[in-house]
């Protein structure tokens, strides 16, 4: 860690804060400059949040050296991390397509949906029983009774499912019925559920929220790790910008960059990442492209009828059509399909 | 509502589609133009949110007329609401201060803080049991036993306190304790908390999020009062953009937008908008003069030994500064302190 | 066009607004709803922006219903525009690489990265006479001299270049010397510029800017097709968002949409879009998947010695290794390359 | 400047770097820690742009100690900068009112709506000849004839007037005939425009870009003054953020800042900075408040027949009003109005 002090800094700062750094088991460093004095504090910088260095009056900025992340780092653990729901394996060489309806609506809605994407070539089964909307006048999903048919259905399209936990009050029934659990975007930042999914024994897909940096969205699959889960998949899912021709900016950025600073394994959505259903086929393939382990989809029977993110669901026919696109390039990647 | 028709949508889309419009109840219109066919839907909106018209095939957009939100609006409930926090009126005629530490630490540093803010001309306390932090090797506070501390020291100083609320779980105990509950900006999407709270009985202080929108704001609000507690205070922070210079931008238009928009007050918290303890002072002054109800800041003790949020933490002697600095700015728009 | 009055407008402001888009050659609607009048205007929205009526103190909002572009959008104009780089179709089927320094330094550096990028697969090079520095203390190219190297290095090379103009008063120079002359990123708003390169009589390779949507992208490009130059090429190079860990994010979304309501091709910049070296390979894979017409990415024989932009400009074998990653992507796609 | 290498840098990397800063005359600094080998360079760091140690392949990131700007930085010139605009302070002891149409449309026009701002409390006049339009369709100012207009409305009424210039090649005009010339927020990174008005002899108002940093902002500025001009006025107006409810993002965090970055004065533009009427003098306010030496508003004889900007210009009434409002706010924070 770097500590650049203040210009008008007194002479016995360095010395004050040189102390602390000392105190701390780490090795301080001395480097008065002719227009500031800088600081520098070797070791593990983790143990240096304790000291909030940039509080004190005198610091100009505190400039970390080390990533803020241990667990997630690809320095730590260079080797990629599988993760298997339900028998599929999310970060081998077989790029994964999830599939299904935004929402469970009825028992044949969840069926027909199913049976499209798993016909299609989809393996892993989505779809919310409880839904986070914006406005409280909107469908909010069928809860508990959506999770024991998410159940059945899959079961019966022998196809694992993730599916939406919200509250920690309602984890160990999704934990119970589910194949993985998924935190979604507004619920990145969620600790107390980051916590709890950590220890629910299940896989954990993390999506980004719509505003935390890359960085923050390792913290937070950090927070997971960190209470006993391995078995975190992230998925890009779009950030928030003054861009309004698409619903989000889907950043793909994030999945190369992802994949060099840890070992987790990333999916992409992009149907919310977009929000159109015109462009989900283009940035799927993209999103192959560039070196994602899958992608989350949502395809209807019937968009127009959909209780939730119709505009940006696939109909049956251009699920198959993507998958179909998808394969040439996956391969070009070294990937199959 | 006005849905606009794609260029090559068939002829009969818009028959199809008014008559979906009228078997909802509202009126359908239909604008034949020369380069696109437009339809309207006159009536209460928040009924066609069912209809989804947007995931039709033939539909390009669809442009709402009315506000999403009902309860929280000023067109609806033209006169301000005035929220009691302990005895302390929040939209009235007097600039409210909230002033405390960012979390309990310990009794000396609670008591200590508090009465600084105290004897400066704050009037409610503010102190964090539970801290939402980014990194998991982060302090996240003292939990219960902050709460119990947190009831003694308010008690001592006279004074009502408002706490963030992080999880459901928790919310019993600290809707117990605080006279006012906080639902902190990163939680203002978490629907299920939004709900709990709103059936708590105590007055809420709700933070904009990070990437929210004013509208979002306000129908996070709604959520709160449609679960039958109309004890909302509104509280701006700053927003997350592309600017690194302040550890947020601290969006004021939403001051006077909000007002005309909604019957809520509003608070302002320059601590977290600026992330920069010199800047505080001045914000808070510009907070008053756009018209705020009040201002929430971050005062400690001892910043550089502060736990959490040192750098954005006033000192004493600022804090006191601050609040003889704003009381010219409250009288010059007609509010006193 | 959609005229949404205030809840307070006095009866008889329908009628005079009615009146104005009547005097415009405008058809008008009087749509009165329970809570809300909303009035509309049929026919070419364009001559209503003379009208600015939403600055009419009785009107709450204003909503168009067409695009506000007209030459370059497809619903006018089909057919996809090819662009002739001096012999070099863009837009065709072929899957274009264009390739360069970010700068002109020596004209041996200028050959030998312009003979890597040719020897890899590329067919239109690039580099800047001219260059955008934030920092007036950093390099800001040669000006004029650049300019005569570079048309002689491209003769030798026997490709054709493009370059960037930065002002009007250098167009008339640069366009003598280049077979495309670039607007950069930051001037895509410098309206002058645009009009001037519409006069100019060279294929323009027009950059979306930092904070600009798409729209207005769109508009930038009509002033030059408004100004008689119909061969101009887009290119996304990634805005300006909150995320830090790259240099910019690259929208990606954007290439399908612009293919879907504009005629022009789309090139894609992965270096400036990212700025970090080893994500330009892996953004470049995605750009040719989602339907790019090609690429502009940095290549310097030489990075670590490079003026400007060596942190993300490719090594020649880099280079050539994403020329032959992208090669199967193309082709997956159903580009050749 | 401190410089991290990547974990896998090879041994002698952190040699032939820190020859490479010793070889530039800056102070070299090993510090080899136990996860990352860090450098330093003391000394002057705008040498070492020139080394782009950056695009190094051995180095993982670099970060500057010292700002990047100079000549406008207050750590080098500590006395506020005091502008005279045609005999107008800016900067001093006095809030100064900045008033007048968005645009140059008729000489009655001009007049009436100058006398307006005059009658007010306005002392400086502004106006465009020369409007930046995002769209091609919508008008964009008389030019030349407005400027003749604008001087004798300007010498009719006793004030001085800045005006916006958007290319070099009309700089000589409006310099002749304006007291100070305005870089608009579009042209913020036009650098050849920069150098220029830093060559022309008159003040200059240099506007925020839409997604400038408040350092490029400065950096723009240290164009102006190292062309030698130091007349320089920066004015925040608004940038772009996710949000819509507003034009743009007023961001008066930037104006403390600033002041406390920069010995030079600083205006705020409410207009642009919220795009609604009705938030323009909340707004205001709120920029006297906080430090602002002035505002720059639109008032419009009648705004719903000006050719641009309507929305957001105020009636000659409000402005009075507004001005009104200001006195006790800018005499609550020590300045005359």
């Amino acid at each position: 860690m770097i500590i650049v002090l203040k210009p008008d800094a007194p002479a016995d700062s360095a010395e004050r804060i040189l102390a602390r750094i000392s105190d701390a088991g780490l090795q301080p460093l001395h480097m008065p400059g002719s227009e500031r004095v800088v600081l520098g504090a070797l070791g593990d910088e983790r143990v240096l949040a304790e000291l909030a260095l940039d509080s004190d009056p005198d610091v100009e900025s505190v400039k970390p050296i080390l990533a803020p992340y241990k667990l997630v780092s690809r320095e730590m653990h260079p080797h990629d991390t599988v993760v298997d729901v339900g028998g599929v394996q999310v970060g081998g060489s077989r790029f994964v397509v999830v599939g299904g309806p935004c929402a469970v609506e009825t028992r044949e809605q969840l069926l027909a949906s199913g049976r499209a994407a798993k016909d299609a070539g989809a393996t892993i089964l989505r779809a919310g029983a409880y839904k986070p909307r914006t406005s409280p006048y909107s469908f909010s999903g069928h809860g508990p009774s959506a999770l024991t048919l998410l159940r059945e259905v899959a079961d019966e399209l022998q196809m694992p499912f993730v599916t939406e936990v919200m509250d920690t009050a309602d984890l160990d029934l999704v934990a119970e019925h589910a194949d993985a659990v998924q935190v979604g975007a507004r619920n990145m930042h969620n600790f107390a559920l980051l916590r709890a999914v950590g220890a629910c024994g299940k896989p954990v897909v993390l999506k980004r929220g719509l505003s935390a940096t890359i960085e923050e969205l390792l913290l937070a699959a950090e927070y997971i790790l960190g209470s006993g889960n391995e078995q975190v998949i992230l998925c890009e899912r779009g950030i928030r910008t003054f861009e309004t021709a698409t619903r989000n900016t889907l950043d793909l950025n994030a999945v190369p960059y992802v994949k060099r600073k840890s070992h987790l394994p990333v999916l992409v959505d992009p149907s919310h990442g977009t929000g159109v259903r015109e462009l989900v086929t283009p940035m799927a393939l993209a999103a192959a492209a560039c070196g994602a382990d899958g992608i989350m989809v949502e395809v209807h029977e019937n968009p127009p009828a959909a209780l939730s993110d119709g505009a940006q669901s696939l109909y049956p026919d251009q699920f198959a059509e993507m998958v179909q696109a998808l394969r040439p390039v996956a391969q070009a990647v070294g990937r199959s399909l």
